[in-house]
């Protein structure tokens, strides 16, 4: 099958990209910049610019589509103008994808489109729909858009909400990658109450389940998560314990958000019984994996601080 | 004040356009053709194309923006797709008026936003939301984004819902001026059961409304309606004896839509509390006008054909 990806290099995209292409399936990801990647063909373009969207249909002629690309810049996103030009962007790759007669399309949603004061596990059609950024707002106002004229012109249209994620090259300033860089790092992580209860997920399983979205028949809006409620605090035990019990975590070091929610989590069902898809591995095992990757990362900046410092004393 | 008004030459929004400009504003007026209006600068660009929307800030460098531009094509634009394109292009517009400065930004909403299967009248913080057609879903959706983006920037963001219009130029197909065109022409005036209720207002009531919300302080959703409950049956009626008593209405000759909403009827409490915005004339009075503006230009059709006969002819 035809499946052209946007956001396919990116922090989930690539995990997704990588489960397609071994699948066998003709993938192609569009990037702005020159790169190349296993298993896939990368259509340079931007595509929020007009013409970058002609450029990756025309190269593509995709069956599928699993649109993943967004502002996502960390600290940043929630409240920044560019969640207007995703916006735009998103709404003209849906037209595009009807003109090009794509059958089938899969965008990244958010589950702070769910109103989150309630406090249970949200439900894709019970939990109320009370999004407060601008990020969240522009997310569900582009699914009711885009989503109606999905349904007006027959094209399958599916809704995959994402929870929280951790994994690979995830920002080091995110919750896990922080307390792990932290940890490896001999520093103390300093870190809230941890008394919020969130759904986190490895963004390798994240991108799995998106792939198995893209190739199953289930439509309308999903929710990609573990479905399993964990309490900061006891995640950040669970990393430092997988870390080899080094370090120290210091709660209530940093203060808590005002109005934060109390828990964010998943009810998957749609995604176990629907769609199919569990993950192979534990939350736990894809923490060690994930903190492995990250002793990798850090022996080679090391490696890299000690030939520049070498080079620099020769 | 600096205004610029997208779709400022359009059925509604040359009246808006004229009510500003004699009221010494430098009005200016985007519009894809070449052509002037008396009363202010007519800059040609086309708001579909990004580069359009900076030629427009750049010459008129706006404090108030009044966007009413969208796509409206008689018996097309309920599911077309030109929905999606002004919804991209509406965005990018609020997101160019917050980089140009702009103060206070006005959009063009619809009462199909409502929840009409309620049937009383529609009010902008009681009524429920219940948007059906994919125009009416892209616009609730482009409040939601743009009016969240406004909020958070600090904008002044009004979003104006209009209701059922009459008057000069509409076009020939819809109710009013179908009526009129066919009873003036002295064919019968084919009609559903007539048994719906509507709230009708003469477009120039309604560009001066639009024209006095811009240089209100007023923000948030608010109807622009007359508040007047007309059954279609008894507005005919009207219209048949405004024209001169001729002609004939043949009730039933159509078949009702199914579906079709009872009543659609505005609160207009804060058009008419809060702007201070009361219509001159009355509906009649309006209908009066209208009819002798159709006159007009029935005349005008019959000495075109007649030209062109004398001419073929001689």
């Amino acid at each position: 099958m035809r499946i052209l990806i946007t956001g396919g290099t990116g922090f989930v995209g690539r995990w997704a990209t990588a489960a397609l292409a071994a699948a066998g399936h003709d993938v192609y990801v569009t990037s702005r910049n020159f790169l190349s990647m296993q298993g896939c063909e990368v259509i340079v373009c931007d595509l929020l610019r007009p013409e970058g969207l002609d450029v990756a249909f025309a190269r593509a002629r995709p069956e599928v589509v699993l649109h993943l690309a967004w502002y996502v810049e960390h600290g940043k996103f929630w409240d920044a103008v560019e969640n207007l030009d995703w916006s735009a962007a998103t709404i003209r790759l849906v037209s595009a994808a009807e003109k090009w007669g794509v059958r089938r399309i899969v965008c990244a949603g958010t589950c702070m489109e769910y109103d989150l004061s309630e406090g249970g596990a949200c439900n894709e059609a019970t939990t109320a729909i009370r999004p407060l950024s601008l990020y969240a707002v522009s997310k569900d106002s582009i699914r009711r858009i885009v989503g109606k004229f999905a349904a007006d012109s027959g094209m399958e249209f599916v809704w995959a909400r994402l929870f929280f994620l951790f994994g690979p090259n995830e920002h080091p300033n995110r919750l896990v990658s922080s307390i792990v860089a932290s940890l490896l790092s001999g520093r103390p992580a300093k870190m809230t109450s941890g008394s919020q209860i969130r759904d986190f997920s490895d963004v390798r399983d994240t991108g799995e389940a998106l792939a198995a979205l893209a190739l199953s028949k289930v439509t309308g809006a999903i929710n990609i998560a573990s479905g399993q409620p964990l309490r900061i605090r006891d995640f950040a035990e669970e990393i430092r314990v997988a870390a080899g019990n080094v370090g120290e975590l210091r709660f209530g070091a940093l203060p808590d958000r005002p109005n934060e929610p109390a828990a964010i989590v998943a009810d998957v069902t749609r995604l176990r019984d629907e769609v199919g898809f569990r993950p192979i591995r534990t939350i736990r095992e894809r923490l060690s994996e994930t903190i492995e990757w990250w002793q990798g990362e850090l022996d080679l900046q090391l490696k890299v601080h000690m030939r520049a410092t070498y080079a620099v004393s020769k």
